[in-house]
Formats: structure tokens, C-alpha cells, sequence
């Protein structure tokens, strides 16, 4: 059964059947909007877009996986305010002749990642391309919190981590390569788990800054250390550096990738799409053990590594 | 100079300065998401992905205009519930070596579509793809109105319109035709102007439901009917036909297209994209200037045309 036979009608009812809604959602989807409770009277929102052989490839990533990344990705930023999500709207693009059940399974993957974030899918658009393309709009709620932006960071703040870092990216370096081990950073690219609760911690805290890892720790501080006008110097010795990354890094070398891997430390510096949390905040801050201090800012411009310029790549950039 | 040259960010950058801002926009354009202000304590919520080749030609269309109608269709979606726009998400996809002019003019269509409506730009995504694709996402308030659903619709209602009805179809024969006259209904194709207004009006005066002309008004009545579990007659002797659109027919005729145009009646039947509002209302409620009541809501199922099951074209189906 294609999607053409369904019909871009009959697609949605089959979603709605399989999507989570709660109290939350006053009106959800079937209608020409959707409308949210958002009880603190401001609303937190955010999207992202998603191409296929860009974002993904459907020969690495089956459609469970690139929809629960694409919500992912998108609630993460929600987190990184230090909001709690409420709602997804997702978009989605597909060709016409893709069977329907593909489509079902991306949402799926979708609803699955809402549901482990506590957020519902309230609405969305359906249509055809010739590619595949996912737009999703997170909706999310401060209740009450001040929201952390990128521009809190001040100097002797202590810079601090959540999540994983680097996971994603050697596991998109296995992929190219052929392999299929260690399978962990094979699935953590495929669909990564960002630590939703640590934003709203963060905020809670008083975070003076936030942002989660999309394009890199190195690249996204940067943005920090931009927008608030100081320099972040991180210290490499206190970041994770799991047993794991050593094995990919083994793995790709005896699969005598040309110019060698990227080793660990290149991974979790310049990996993106892991979504961990990295925050700024007041010297003194009694953090909860999941937060790492892996760094301090300090009152110069940029991004030093170890005290020192970062020599490597800075990440990941949509058009470069 | 392309978009390749500036990069993400530059180019977001660029677009920021040229965008409608306000007081409503507690955080905006450059940090993982927006926080907008909703007093009332909820948000209305729609997306919508325009896809090149399927929803706009870029040898029919300019980017201003893309993007007026890419953010009129949205806004549109909003008025439909009868709530005020606040502020609309833009994601844009585009290919690397497009110039950066055109993208800019892309975003300046939305931002002066959005000025037209009271609405602001809040945030967005940029990325890079083969085909330029737009998921616009448009955030509104009630303030402190009910939403107006598709599915409030009783037996003796009055069915309303305001708004043009068949123009974009009209327009998008002539263009298909390779002809240029009359020149308003090409403009009105590429690029709509709901009443925006009339969509808040209506929930004030007591409309039972609501939903904007997007796929053509008898396609459209049927989500109402359907959502409702009421008939609805269309009374065509009530309905605006304009002499442009008579005009068009016979220009349209003069130029021997095969088989013959549709007529007026058809475009004003199951044109859409014009983005009109139809709305039921309580018999008796005085309605202002600009609606014009154009048939009833009965006790049965499904949609009439005078009286009797409309034998023509329902309308545009995304997947058909």
C-alpha cells in the first residue's frame, strides 16, 4: 500500500490512531491548527528541517530511527532554553510511491521520542516530493522558569556538560566505512537520546547560558562564547572520553581507513548530533552529579581548548 | 554572491535585520528557540511545507512571492481557528548555489506578508537541498476567544464567506495558458491576501465553525460537514462571481484551450489557495459588510450545490 492509495487523508487518520495527546492539546490535529494549553502565558518554539542525503540516508537509517532523530534533535533545543516540551508539529514531504508503512513507521519514531520526552504531536502537514524531507516544530513550556539563552555566559562562570559527546559522529565514521561495531555509536547516530530533564535542572540551577550539541562542542560553544561576549576555555582532561570511542578509532584504523580516523578526543570536540547539554553557570554552583565541569569562561573573545586555540575542525556547517 | 558564499549563518544574519520584530518576542531570531508571550495561556499552532514544482514554480513565481504566500497560507490557518497571528517560524531549504538575493527575497515576501497581519518573525532553519522547500510554522493567540473548530456546525446554521473565491485558479489557468490577462488574477495566484481580520471577527460574532479555503470551497465545506455531521447547501446564486473571472474564461476560450476552461462557477466552486474563510453561524446573527451568507447547514451528510450532490471537481488532493 502506497501513500498515493492512502491518500494524504487517509495517511493522517492512520497517525492520529498512534500519536500520543493528553489534556494538554485543547485542539490536536484535524483541524486548520492546533491549539495548546500554555499556562505560564509564553511559549517556547523552535524548528528544524530535515533533508534526506543531508540530514539522512535511508540505506543507514530506517524510518523509526530518522524520525525519532528529527524529534529529537528539536526537543533538545527546546531543553537547551530550559523548557519542558509540550508539542510537536511535524511536516513531513515524501514521494508518493513510498509505501505507507514507511511513513507510519517514521512517525512512529516520532511519537516514541515525544512520549520519552513527556511531549505530544498535536498536528503536522503532509505532502508529496521527490525527496524526503521532515520539518518538525517543538512547542514547549517554561512554567514559570526565566529562560536560559546563549547570552547569560559571564566570566568565572564554570562550563559544564550533559550527555553524551562524540558517540554520533564515530558512529556515522563506522557507518562510512562499512562496519557495524562498536554497535552502540552505530545506534546513538541513528537516534540519539538527549537528556531532556537536565535543561529544565539547568535553568532551575540558574544557567547563565545554554545550548545543546548539534553541530559540535567546539562550533555550538562558540555561538555561547559569541553571543555572551566572553571566551570559554575547555579543559579536555575532565571531558568523557568513553572505552568505546578508543574501540571505533581501534576498529577504523585495522579497517585501514585512508589518513587514519579521527580519534576520540576530534569526536567529542567536533561531533555533533549527539545533543548532549553543555550550560554555564555561577562559580560555586553545586551541580548534580550527570552535569561534568569541563571548563571555565573567562573574559577574552572565543574558544580556547586546554588553553590553547583549537587547531582542528570546528564542526559541522549546512553549506560549507 | 550565493548562499554557499555566506554561509548558515551569515545569511541568517542578513535575514534577522530585515525582519519584523516586537514586545511579544521575549527571546528571537539566534538562539535555539524563540519565547514568544501568549497573555492568554495558550497557543495556536499550524504547519505547512510548500515543496518547489509541486506548490509554487520558480519561473511562475518571484521569491517575494513564494514566501508572501508560503506565510499568507499559514496565517490563513490561523484566522480559520479565530485567533490573531503572532509571529511565524521559517524554515527554508535551498540549494547552496542559489544567490543569497533570492533567498533574502524569499524571507522579505514572508516579512511583509507577516506586517500585513500583525505578525512578527521569531526564528527559523536554514539548511541546503536540491529544491528549495518552505515549512513555515505560524504561532497566534486567541486572546481569550474559544478556537472555532471545523466541527461545531448545527442544522439551521447560516453559511458564510468572505474573501475572493476561484482567483488563484483562474490565475494559475491563465499562467499554465502562457497568458498574462487580466494580469490581478495571476497576481492573485501568486501571491493571496486573506482577511485576515475576518477570522477573529467571526469567533467574536458567535461562529459555530470555521476553516480557510486552501483546497477549494466545496473540499473544504466537506471537513467541515464531515467534522460536524451536518450537510451543507451551497446556494451558488449567493456566491461572489466576479466579472474578472467571466473575463478570464474568454480569454482563456479565445485561446483555444483543448476541451475548454473551467467557468467561473468551477473555479469559485473548487478553486483554492486563495485562502477565503467559510464560516457557519447561529441563524439570526447580523453579520458585517464583508461576509456574504451563501447557503445553510441541514440535518443530512456531505456537501450540495443547490440542492443537489455536486458533480464536478472536489478539489486539489496532495497524493491524486
Amino acid at each position: 500500500v502506497t501513500i498515493s492509495d492512502l491518500g494524504e487523508f487517509g495517511l493522517i487518520a492512520n497517525f492520529a490512531a498512534r500519536l500520543p495527546s493528553d489534556e494538554r492539546t485543547l485542539v490536536g490535529i484535524g483541524d486548520d491548527a492546533a491549539v495548546l494549553a500554555m499556562p505560564d502565558g509564553r511559549v517556547v518554539a523552535s524548528v528544524d528541517l530535515l533533508v534526506e542525503g543531508r540530514h539522512f540516508r535511508r540505506d543507514w537509517s530506517g524510518p523509526g530511527e530518522i524520525g525519532g532523530k528529527a524529534a529529537a534533535q528539536n526537543l533538545a533545543d527546546l531543553a537547551a532554553m530550559g523548557a519542558d516540551p509540550t508539542a510537536l508539529l511535524v511536516g513531513l514531504a515524501v514521494p508518493g510511491d513510498e509505501s505507507a508503512a514507511w511513513a507510519q513507521d517514521l512517525v512512529s519514531g516520532v511519537a516514541r521520542e515525544c512520549s520519552a520526552a513527556g511531549a505530544t504531536v498535536a498536528g503536522g502537514d503532509l505532502t508529496s516530493a521527490d525527496t524526503v524531507m521532515i520539518a518538525i516544530t517543538a512547542l514547549g513550556t517554561l512554567a514559570g522558569r526565566a529562560p536560559v539563552t546563549r547570552a547569560g555566559a559571564r566570566p568565572g562562570d564554570v562550563l559544564a556538560v550533559t550527555g553524551v559527546l562524540g558517540h554520533s559522529a564515530a558512529g556515522l565514521a563506522l557507518l562510512a566505512a562499512g562496519l557495524t561495531e562498536p554497535a552502540s555509536l552505530i545506534a546513538a547516530h541513528r537516534w540519539p537520546h538527549p537528556p531532556y530533564p537536565a535543561g529544565p535542572q539547568a535553568a532551575t540551577l540558574g544557567a547563565t547560558a545554554m545550548i545543546d550539541i548539534s553541530d559540535g562542542l567546539v562550533a555550538d560553544l562558540g555561538h555561547v562564547a559569541r553571543a555572551s561576549g566572553v571566551q570559554i576555555d575547555i579543559d579536555t582532561s575532565r571531558l568523557p572520553r568513553p572505552q568505546v570511542l578508543t574501540e571505533a578509532a581501534s576498529v577504523l584504523t585495522g579497517a585501514g581507513i585512508s589518513g587514519g580516523p579521527p580519534g576520540p578526543l576530534e569526536w567529542v570536540l567536533t561531533g555533533g548530533e549527539d545533543h548532549a547539554l553543555a550550560a554555564t553557570f555561577p562559580p560555586g554552583t553545586a551541580l548534580p552529579p550527570a552535569w561534568t565541569v569541563a571548563g571555565l569562561v573567562g573574559s577574552g573573545r572565543g574558544i580556547l581548548v586546554d588553553g590553547r586555540v583549537f587547531a582542528g575542525r570546528g564542526g559541522w556547517g549546512h553549506f560549507s
